[in-house]
């Protein structure tokens, strides 16, 4: 890591940083397990006890990616920042939080895009008048993400029309959407890491540069990985059982709670990759983060945790979101595509991003609880 | 026919094939008139028979249409696939089943996007890596779609916040707007036969692959077109006359059999010029048809079928639309409008495309009846 | 002004039509103050009244920005068109008459794009069979719009989930979202006069043709420019003064008025202007006074308003617009948004745009009043 360290500063202030969170995973065990302290402090503290771990997860698969070119680096990238996430959700669906859980997927799609992506867009627009990027990945990544949205929009609108008498029914479309959508990644995976694997090589050239730089510790970096999930692992659980009594001391509903701070925790290792990587004006792996990060939570993770629910949850989750999650991920959805579509950002395009983040961020706090929860 | 057929033995295959299917006409007229089968039988020969007639008037109009280049002989060939659609249509316009009718509608606008052109971009995709196609001629048809979209959502949110207490007042609406989408559809075939003709000859030059190719029997195909007309009145009569006992017996809900079956039947010729021209790398052929094809019925077939409701129906008909069914149409336009963007395809757009397909049928499957019918 | 005209023989014509009407100014005021006329025809004579005033302040504007380039001249132009609505806006705030303010900013925003763009684009396109604009910043206009959507959306849904219960949450939702809405104007006028100005440079070398074209009198501009605001001003408390009772003279809902009528009036001097530079094919000037235009709208004379609301209003204003209102808005955009993409349009494009125009303007119209008024 030293030799990394030398190459590139920025990462390693941000590194060192990041470990010295790591004193906080000790200290959410003793107030969980010996002092049983509050619950709003075991979240806090176990919230920020992720961050430094999801990095270490980010860290590990970002040397066990450096060989395989920029674009598939910034896939397998955004897979084990989501790996942190479906962690987290996965502790909600067993203790049958659903809300939680949906709040976290939504969070995590609009996260992805409005504040990673947008706050790339603006500190690489800071350096750099116009960045660019591989119109062709970023335009299916974003035809894929409105593809979610549609899987997403229609059990809200089947819901809407349906009202409270066909929950059994309900259970089975969202079932069935489920499994068009995994099957929609699986064939994604095959187009970006098969057939048209080109597209997603980006500057793989500019990544590794030259025979200098000796191949990275793998087992290293396995090591590194397995231990910082069970670390993850446990924090999610410290963090679960801890959100609703939180939520309620401070006022906030349950799905604000969901949608910004634990997506935002969730999704810190993405940030400072992508950020980091849009500085370095690699706009390709950047917006892959982003876009990758948010698909696979949308195509894969959702699709998964509802698999899921039918062996750990009390019951099976349903995919009916609420409108405001709808309208949010839509929103995101169509502000991506249009960004997406030209090739090209510009800080500004950041600053629209974040905007939008910061909207919908207010509209989500101000919701009564009853309004939020969908059924 | 024997020298067209030497030269494309794929199309000749499907032809062959096709034509074996017409010995359900008589099928179904014997079934009918001497038999009385149940109507689910009825159905089921009427819509099998449907096929090779609506196939024969496609494959007449082909031959028509070759000397005028690919782009226009696309518009040609979405014109007369859509014919048998329109006829289907008027068959249960004079029946009085609106929801029907407005299914049928709804169900070839998103067949024709995402069935018949996921379809072309996956068989096409499959043999070549990109497909390149006019863009600015797929955009406008992308965009007449949108305008299409809010054409059909106009009414139906006015209906939302109406509610069932102006049904004179949202015909007249529906009426007004019925002749803003015809006038459009006139200007638009203006820009397309003649003062953009350009943007829509395609790759004309390879279709006509020199003077050895004898010029077509018009007559013969003249003759065709009229007979396979009478035919496919003849079997939407059947066909409309069973739905309703069909969808009964089988539980489906009327939406469901417009959308999904009587859509599918009514396009299956545009399905298999769409494919082949797709399989040649003619994906500006295959876009032409599929976007021309739902343009024309949203922009022409709709509203003329509310004109014809002052005469041959009942009552007249509104165009106010399902939510589920607005959602269908937003969600096939919006994404459409991202695929033709870019000017190429990849089997992965096309897969997309079959995705929400998909998704949109499962939703409609399980609307309960009392939901589906908007008022 | 001689030697102007003599340059631009068109635009002096209009100018003349429009100084002929400015006879109706004294009209009004002897109609209102001496004569105590109709309610309904001082309404049509302060609102032909305001078309000259308005076309003056634009005409000063546009020779203050002759030197400063097409693109930042084509926003001074859009920000001193927008400053007769924001008079007229004032006066109907200062009345108590929020669902008047809040039609003529959804009235100003769908003008200008559908019915000032759509004619531009028609006019332009009758001449010159393909037209084309730095699509860049077009593209950046339209994802603006975008965000203006969801700013518009968010409090609407928030409202729809909530109910009439949260009166005070929703104006706090409304001041801070204006906040986030004014803070992003901001930032997009630094990118556009600052960081990216080039962008926005156009084809200044044309507008000003050489060294033989004297510097315009600046100071006989302002001086226009202050005369021709208060006569708005004045004509604004006319015409709100009588908007209400014309509307019920008429049978109009008071939404139709402000998003049709008055709001072309207020835009009368963008018409004008765009439809000739559209007319000389300097499409980046049409496309920035009417995309410029709407953004200004939404994102500076909306959170303005709400502002201004605390200080000159009965009560605060909220930025909850009525569902046909935001539809409006959200077809609009989208539908901009896609012909901004490829940098270029056709007659049948602005075709295209009327046609939404008159499919809302019809929906306003037949909307009744309680349906039509959000809350």
């Amino acid at each position: 890591m030293a030799t990394t360290a030398a190459e590139k500063p920025s990462g390693f202030t941000i590194a060192r940083l990041l470990n010295a969170l790591l004193v906080f995973v000790p200290v959410a065990m003793l107030m969980e397990w010996v002092l049983h302290s509050p619950p709003i402090w075991i979240f806090v503290v176990s919230c920020v006890a992720v961050i430094p771990l999801a990095g270490m997860m980010g860290h590990a698969t970002e040397e066990i990616a450096e060989r395989v070119g920029e674009g598939l680096g910034g896939l397998l990238n955004a897979t084990f920042g989501n790996a942190a996430e479906l962690i987290i959700a996965v502790a909600a669906l067993r203790a049958g939080l659903f809300d939680l859980v949906k709040a976290s997927i939504t969070g995590s799609i609009i996260g992805n895009i409005l504040l990673v992506f947008g706050l790339s867009a603006v500190v690489g627009g800071a350096r750099f008048r116009t960045q660019r990027f591989n119109a062709t990945a970023a335009s299916l990544g974003s035809t894929l993400l409105v593809l979610s949205v549609v899987g997403l929009l229609v059990p809200a609108v089947f819901h809407f029309l349906v009202g409270d008498t066909a929950a059994a029914q309900e259970r089975t479309l969202s079932l069935e959407i489920s499994i068009v959508l995994m099957a929609t990644y699986v064939a994604s995976l095959f187009f970006t890491l098969r057939t048209h694997r080109h597209l997603y090589m980006g500057d793989a050239g500019e990544t590794a540069p030259g025979g200098a730089h000796p191949p990275a510790p793998v087992k290293r970096a396995v090591a590194m990985l397995v231990l910082a999930t069970i670390g993850v692992a446990l924090m999610a659980e410290f963090l679960v059982g801890a959100a609703e009594a939180t939520a309620a001391t401070l006022g906030w509903n349950e799905v604000f709670v969901g949608v910004i701070v634990v997506a935002i925790i969730g999704n810190a290792a993405e940030h400072s990759t992508a950020i980091l990587m849009a500085a370095k004006n690699k706009m390709d792996a950047a917006i892959n983060i982003a876009v990758g990060s948010s698909i696979q939570i949308a195509l894969f993770v959702a699709p998964l945790l509802v698999f899921l629910s039918y062996w750990i949850a009390p019951a099976p989750m349903d995919l009916i979101f609420t409108p405001m999650e709808v309208l949010a991920v839509s929103a995101c959805a169509g502000i991506m595509a249009f960004c997406a579509n030209d090739g090209e950002t510009h800080w500004m395009e950041g600053i629209q991003l974040l905007a939008v983040y910061v909207i919908l961020g207010i509209a989500f706090y101000f919701l009564p609880a009853s309004a939020v929860v969908g059924h």
